[in-house]
This record gives C-alpha cells, structure tokens and sequence, in this order.
C-alpha cells in the first residue's frame, strides 16, 4: 500500500504518522518538540520515529513522500522562520535538512494551511471551493481555500491571521510582538489571559481566584464554566465576540462557504460555539448574512494535523 | 478590429468606452447616473450610448462582447444588491436586463475585482500573481488577485473591505450601517469626516472653518495642505494611518506583493502616500516587511474602470 509521511511540528509536541490516499492513518506517534533544542538531534529523532512507525507495519507499503507542517513555514522557501513558540531561531532551511537524512518526494507548508489542505482533501472541506480552515491551539492559524486552491501568498506566507490587529491602540501583545493581535485574544492562552483580565474587572469569586496563571488549562476553564463559574463563563463570551468580529472582517475577505474550526480551545464546545455563532450573525454584513457556516473539523481529532501534512504530498497524486 | 464594451456603473457617473485586447480605449464617454433613477430608462440610455460609440468610429470593427463593473455586482448572480451608492434598491438582475437590449456575450462584476482584473491585463498586474488593487473613491473598494487568480467569493462577494471593522467598538457609521468600518475612514468620503473631526479636535485656524460639509472637495483638501494648512495635513496623516493599518491586516491574508490603487483619493498624492508608506512599513509584521510594495495604477486613469470593465470580456480570450 501506498502511504505518505506525515509529520505535525507543534511548540509542544511533534506529531508523526503514516497516511493512506483516503487520509487513513496508520500507527500515529509523538515526541516533545522541546526535548531536542539542537536541530541535528531533532532531525535524527524524526528519522528514527518515522523508520519505526514503517517497521511496526504488519503489511506491504511503499512511503511515497513526506509532508510537514509546521508554525511561520515558508512553502516556497522550504523555511521556518522567526515562529515564536519553537526553539529554532531565525531562518531554518528544515525542508533541505530533512532531505538530507530522508530522501523522497517532501514538502513543507504553514501548519494552518496544511489543515486546510487535509480539510480539502479528507475532511469537511471535500465539497467546498471557498472555506477558511482555523486552528485555536496555543496561536491561532489559519489556512485559506478559494476558488477551490490554497492560497499560498507571493513568499509562501499568506494567512497569518492570528497577527491581524484588532484594536488599534491600546491592545495586548502576541508573541510576536504585535499589540493587539487576534491570537492574543482567541487562542488556548488567550483565553487564560482573558481570565486575568475578568479577574482584575469584576470581583465575583470563582475558582480562578486561587490558581496562578501558569497552573491554568483550558479543561478547567470549560469545567469553570459547567459550574456556572461567571468569570469562565464571561472570559468565553469575551473571546467568542472577539472571535466572531474576526470571522465577520474575514468573510468580507474571500467570502468563505465555511469556517472550519480545530485545535483546542474547540474542545470547550458550547460555551465557546454558542456565544460565537451569536454574535459572527450579529457582525455579519447584511450580503453574507445566512451564507456562512461555522463548522468543525471533519478529520478525527488526534490524527487532524497529521493527515493534513500528509495531504501536501498525496495533493500531487490526486 | 474586435472591441468589448466597458461599462463602469459609479454611483456618480456611468463611463462607456470600447477597449482592445491590448487595453486601449476607443471613444470613451459618461453620463449621470442618478439622472435614471429608473432602470428601464437606464438601460435604454446605455444602450443608446454604446450604439452612438460604435457609429462614431473611423473603422470596421466587431463587438465581440460586453463587460459590466458595478458596486455591489454578484459575478455568479449577475444582480446589483443592496448598493449604498445607486438608487436602484434590493436585488437587481441586471445582467439579463442588459442582454435582452444588447445581446452579446457578458459579464459583470464588483468593480474593484474589475479594476483588478483590468491591472492584471493590462496594468500594473501584468506580472504578478498575488496583488489586491485597491478603489478610492466614494467608497474603499478592493479587488484581490491570488495564485494568479481572482478571488470571487462563495456566491461572489469576495473583497468588501471597506465594511471590515477597524475600530471595534465606537466607530464610525459606513454607508451600509457598518459601525467602524474601514471606508467611513479611508476614501474621498472619509477624508471629509477627518476634516470635520480635526476641527473639533483642534482649535488650530483652518480655511475649513469657514466651508461647509457637504462643501468640501478633495482637491481642496490637497490644496490646503500644500498651503500647509495643519488641519488638512493633519486629517491627512490620520487616514493614512488608518489606511496604514488596514494595508497591514490586509497582508496577512494572501500576502500580495503589491497593493495597486486607484481612485480620487490617489490624486492627492504624497499627501497620503508619505504618511502612509511610512506607516504601512511600522505596521506590517516583520517576516512581511520590504516585501510589499504599494504602487500605482498601470493605466491611464480617466479609462481605468472602462478597462477593467472590458478585462472581464478579454480575460476569455487570452
């Protein structure tokens, strides 16, 4: 059988499986991206993973390529550059070096846009020209499909969105420096930054009041919330409105079919979805109210952004 | 020699002319559209103005089609919905009315992916795949070229981006109700809004204390500002900035190289081009910077709209 290389180079974890034509993964595997600083035993622990998972397979197979996504990848470069939650500083030439020690068919490509290309391919994307794929983990990503392609930008860096200002003025900074930038708002730590910030403007108790920032997690916050917590509950509907201006300024952009939601602040289910789909009906202009949709991914949760770096190469072969 | 009829619908003006495959315009004309606040009576007026083009030229042609750029055009619809600008209200199906008087193969579309379009043939486009051209007029139009494509929209309302909210929160009302959005800021008209806020910000003397609003003209303005008058420069800088951050968050999306503009405001010059690569440059996230450029329009500018009425036709035919 033929199957493809997929590896999900994450700030926390790297995520490596081997996928078939129809985005079926076979033996899935991580390692903490973290451990390896140095990029030489990064790469050769890559290897190593990979050269396991194919030995593990109990059946014939033939790996025809390898696509990666990563966070600030340059496709057309074959770059990581300046991303802020990796190790690797400056311009990382990481497509060439992975050549190197695995030679076969590889591309690499921005983690957001890849999840949108496995969204295209495998998931709820299959039937649409024009979606916009988003992924809420510790940043906030986003790949987008139009005219039934993936955008790429003219230096492979199209979709940065969780660095669009949305305040001019007086905003939080992201990672990157830039002060009012979407992701530090909507995002698994925008979110706990949101519960500073409901603690310092109300004095209701919640649970919160006795946990430092560093202790915070997003279950808890969604557990905070079950429990009729008003500070979770407020610091959702804070991020929700956030997030719904942002979709709102984005659909007058590309006009997407869908926005197709993963990573994991999505796994706070209603409390983040209900607030959210109230108010992107709010903000929407009149010509596009009814005619966007908010959806899910369509690709199993834990193996999402594996098959959607895999999806890089089997895009060649469709 | 084979034309194609241009048509630019403005909310002002209706611009009529006949363009060649290389973009070059044959009698090119106007008349008023608020004189025909009637449709049937615009389209006859229309009509008769083409024929008169086409009796008035000094050799044999054919007309092999017509292309129609209009504010508020659905390209896949073929309808004018909702239009702030024109007095035509709801959804008017104006492609099949045109060709019942003029049957001919055609086309209509927003007019700033036109006036894309038209730089993707035969202007400043010509050699590049990822560009947004940018309308200046009444209103801030956008039309977005990506992979070398133009982007249309799920249902064909891709690139509205002067209703993208800059201010969230306490901004200004757009034509369409839009609280904060970008085009109550950035365009002919949102330049007049700043004088008028300048004013009641500073109390500098100004040769706008004496005009009215509805008295106000652009060129005025550059005037003024040549005079250095500070409110004028100041209102100014103020939209170029706004301009400024919108450009920034635009780049983030497809990542053009360039963005191309067009329309009154651009007459003022480095007025608002100064303040506004100067901004553009502080705003623009690092891993875009010196890779963007903004520039100006490739074709002349009286025929500009006519032209990239008539790509819509040409693009067919390349």
């Amino acid at each position: 059988m033929d199957l493809v290389v997929g590896i999900d180079i994450g700030g926390t974890k790297t995520k490596i499986g081997l996928v078939d034509k129809q985005g079926k993964t076979y033996g899935n595997t991580f390692f903490r991206t973290k451990e390896f600083p140095n990029l030489e035993a990064y790469l050769s622990q890559t290897k190593e993973t990979v050269d396991e998972l194919v030995a593990s397979l109990d059946f014939e197979s033939t790996i025809i390529g390898c696509g990666i996504g990563a966070p600030n990848a340059s496709s057309k470069r074959g770059t990581i550059e300046n991303a802020a939650n990796l190790l690797w500083k400056g311009q990382v030439p990481i497509l060439e070096k992975f050549k190197e020690i695995m030679p076969m068919p590889m591309r690499i490509m921005n983690d957001a846009s890849a999840a949108a290309l496995g969204e295209m391919l495998f998931g709820s994307g299959r039937n649409m020209t024009d979606f916009i794929a988003i992924t809420l983990g510790t940043g906030f990503g986003a790949g987008i499909v139009a005219n039934g392609q993936l955008i790429d930008g003219f230096d492979g860096f199209a979709g940065e969105l969780g660095h669009v200002d949305m305040t001019i003025g007086d905003g939080r900074l992201t990672g990157l420096g830039v002060r009012g930038g979407l992701e530090a708002y909507v995002s698994a730590t925008g979110l706990k930054r949101t519960i500073m910030y409901m603690l310092s403007k109300y004095m209701d108790d919640s649970r919160f009041r006795t946990i430092a920032f560093r202790d915070l997690h997003g279950e808890e916050i969604t557990q905070a919330a079950e429990e009729g917590d008003v500070i979770a509950i407020r610091a959702f509907d804070y991020t929700a409105k956030m997030m719904a201006q942002a979709l709102a300024n984005f659909t007058a952009f590309t006009q997407p079919e869908a926005f197709v939601l993963m990573g994991g602040l999505t796994n706070s289910g209603k409390w983040i979805l209900d607030p959210l789909n109230k108010y992107f009906n709010e903000f929407l202009l009149d010509v596009y109210k009814g005619k966007v949709k908010i959806i899910g991914s369509g690709m199993p949760g834990k193996t999402a952004a594996i098959c959607g770096a895999a999806a890089l190469i089997w895009e060649k072969h469709k």
